[in-house]
């Protein structure tokens, strides 16, 4: 009797249901990184055997498990319901997951698979800066910032007057429209230079160097549409502070880093346990992704500037062979959520806002193409280059053109059609882009980096072996 | 006035708090995973300039960050509030962090932490399979068997008697505590083992597979005991579906396994892409995993078998290799975790029940070393064997101990003095038992194997190049 009294008290009636709770969400999470695997292995496999980029398998493998097909993996952000996710259907009819303990695994599990995925951007943009090398990019710095401000200006002004102009939308939603049409994927543009092997040539530099000034710029024009739309005004100290506070910290990091990178060595030469050179690398990237994220800029301008520094040290070569099985684990989740994310149910005539949006979406995707590639005339003094691949990698819109439209529709300004046609641009320009660069740099470098041939052949699981010379050099 | 209505009605709001959240979450999860590498680092390399293993020193870098001294990494499982957390108060201050979102971001950053450090248990022991051997883990399974059973029935009588007779607890809570003390923790002893280079010693394979049936074994009485402790009589259904599914589960995982690592070899050197070999790895793994946590056993003894399976295979060195960073970036979070949930509160003698609970904690304490050790003299046919080292490797109940203990709590059966007593026992077998195997284990063996060598090497990052030769034989 006492006993029962126990059992059925409810504080402990819930302790009981968390501990239940926590290994249905590590099943869940674990079926959830199987499928998110299986997605972009037979995606990536698939679309590399066609000659196109294998991001953009993933990204389509994304889509494929995701809300838009099989809804293996869907997320609660995107409005679905855990009675809609299969994987928690498999779970209760498996692992004895109750329909009412549904609900909180599901939005755990959504909430676990999204922290790995931005873990996994935080990490790829961690490598690609380890790849890059700093001197190059400060070397191609105007030129890149010619082409990120033209990349912005020309969108931003030429997509909203036509919005008011040619399709009579108010000022505010077509200015938000417009801001949307500025952003660049840092993560799926330097994951196809990565691929192609163009990352260290001189328009992969630009593109990469363009991208990260692109998305400053971007959080700025963000925070000014936004506050326009909130207050009907733009917050100008805010601003000024963003414009100051991501300066100061893409400078400070830099030159900070170069005093800390000699400590780095340091610590990582006298540490005698495991992961001695990973761990104290991993605790700058995620400190310095910390600070950009705190600071309102994104985390993975801290994680990029992180491996920039780490490059100029001599455990980069060391460092880099570590981390590539970390960004096989980890860099895979982001693309496939990214596709999983994307409702492809905007691209479905039978719904009347998108057949209305469809003629904006038309126009936006012109505007979209168009004001990136013009980016490419813009570089000067520079006679040999290929103009037209700094445009197109300046054109999928990825993550953070969802963002923008995220913001827009919390704010709720934006007409159904209107945010269809924003979806309908951010789809096809991120899934055009990575194709497109195949095409416009046809061959494969003849006299690849060292660097390149380490991603490159790293499937034939000899690229460690032939690494092993210059790795012992830098000891 | 539209725009008013439309900014502050209920649901877009709720959109805007999960924008703001999810970024929080991230930047929260950043500071843990950077208390925990500090914590991991620190502690480990403090303890391996003393001789001591650098798991030790993750566990007590764990316990200063943790509830017991620091509060930076706390669990709401703990009873702990977002407001005892310095992280949250740190976000607070520094990210902008509202005390209303202070719940929602705790919860979300626990939870991801907690799965986080379950895929690094999960990792931990592929990892430990991978460089475990299944033959000599068959050729030492029946002295295995008989250490594993003794060291369940030892202590498990001795601990109820006791209970009974000396400290006048009843029936059914003394029989929780005794097979509280049944439990040995796979976790830290293969650890302690890899890094003592004594996992492929015979010592080590018999703890390892002792290690391993004590596992099933715990979960068998653990469900006996808690079916005994619920409804006052034992469930003989569950116990014979728990013992069928967990023999078929660890046979049938071997045989399939052997005609899927083929499957597995002519997959991963079919793929081009990057994460060839180590994505196909990891979906195996965590299959394995999923089931093994679907029939109720536990999530790692799937990842064990996945790599002993993959231990077979002509992939082995490299995978080893590739794995080593992973296991490097996720192991430590396991075991900081371990130690940050470990309240040493218990040992506290102002508060009451624990002085009423320290002369069962003493005795409790004296019954988990002894009925573990004399396990080390119930192997036979083995004249030359260390047996004082096997004893050794079973003591530490670890994160087992505590699964014991929270469902205890929560069916409600453990008084409170009871229950600080078996807190301490968990606690001291958990931290004396890598210092006693160091000590048992005197001197690093002269004739190491490849793999002990290329983890003790792994600090000086020559490992990989060592390994080389190797590498391409297996190609």
């Amino acid at each position: 009797m006492h006993l029962d009294t126990i059992t059925f008290s409810l504080p402990l009636l819930a302790t009981a249901t968390e501990t239940a709770d926590s290994s249905l969400i590590l099943a869940a999470v674990l079926l959830s990184i199987v499928v998110i695997y299986l997605a972009s292995k037979v995606g990536g496999e698939l679309l590399s055997r066609f000659g196109l980029p294998p991001v953009l398998g993933e990204l389509v493998g994304g889509v494929v498990v995701g809300i838009s097909v099989l809804h293996l993996l869907v997320f609660p952000e995107g409005g679905a319901e855990s009675s809609s996710s299969l994987i928690m259907t498999f779970l209760q009819t498996t692992a004895g997951l109750t329909p009412d303990a549904a609900d909180a695994v599901f939005t755990a599990q959504s909430e676990v698979i999204s922290v790995l995925s931005e873990l996994g951007v935080i990490i790829l943009l961690f490598e690609i800066g380890l790849e890059s090398n700093i001197k190059d990019l400060i070397a191609v710095g105007t030129q890149a910032a010619v082409v990120a401000v033209v990349g912005v200006v020309v969108p931003f002004t030429a997509g909203t007057v036509g919005l008011m102009t040619l399709f009579g939308i108010p000022a505010i939603p077509a200015i938000f429209a417009g801001a949307a049409l500025t952003a660049t994927s840092i993560g799926i543009t330097s994951k196809v230079l990565s691929e192609l092997g163009r990352l260290n040539s001189k328009e992969g530099q630009i593109i990469l160097g363009a991208a990260v000034i692109d998305d400053v710029l971007g959080i700025i024009v963000l925070a000014v549409v936004a506050s326009l739309a909130k207050e009907g005004s733009v917050d100008v100290t805010k601003v000024i502070y963003l414009i100051i506070s991501a300066s100061s910290f893409l400078l400070g990091a830099i030159f900070l880093g170069n005093i800390f990178s000699k400590t780095f060595v340091a610590i990582a030469s006298s540490l005698k346990t495991r992961g001695g050179l990973v761990i104290p690398a991993f605790i700058f990237a995620f400190v310095m992704a910390y600070f950009a994220a705190a600071i309102q800029l994104e985390a993975i301008l801290g994680s990029f500037a992180a491996g920039l520094v780490l490059d100029e040290t001599d455990e980069r070569v060391e460092l880099q062979k570590q981390v590539i099985p970390i960004a096989d684990m980890l860099v895979p989740i982001f693309f496939v959520t990214v596709g999983a994310k994307t409702d492809l149910g905007v691209l479905n005539p039978a719904i009347p806002s998108n057949r209305e949006g469809l003629v904006m979406a038309i126009f936006l995707l012109v505007v979209a193409i168009a004001g990136k590639l013009v980016t490419g005339f813009s570089v000067f003094g520079q006679p040999q280059i290929n103009r037209l691949a700094i445009g197109v990698g300046m054109i999928p819109r990825g993550e953070v053109g969802l963002v923008f439209l995220g913001i827009g529709s919390s704010i709720g300004i934006l007409s159904k059609p209107l945010e269809a046609a924003i979806i309908m641009m951010v789809i096809l320009t991120t899934f055009l882009a990575p194709p497109l660069l195949r095409f416009v740099f046809p061959e494969p470098e003849t006299a690849a980096t060292a660097t390149d041939q380490l991603i490159l052949d790293d499937s034939s699981g000899k690229s460690l072996v032939m690494e092993s010379p210059d790795s012992q050099d830098t000891k």
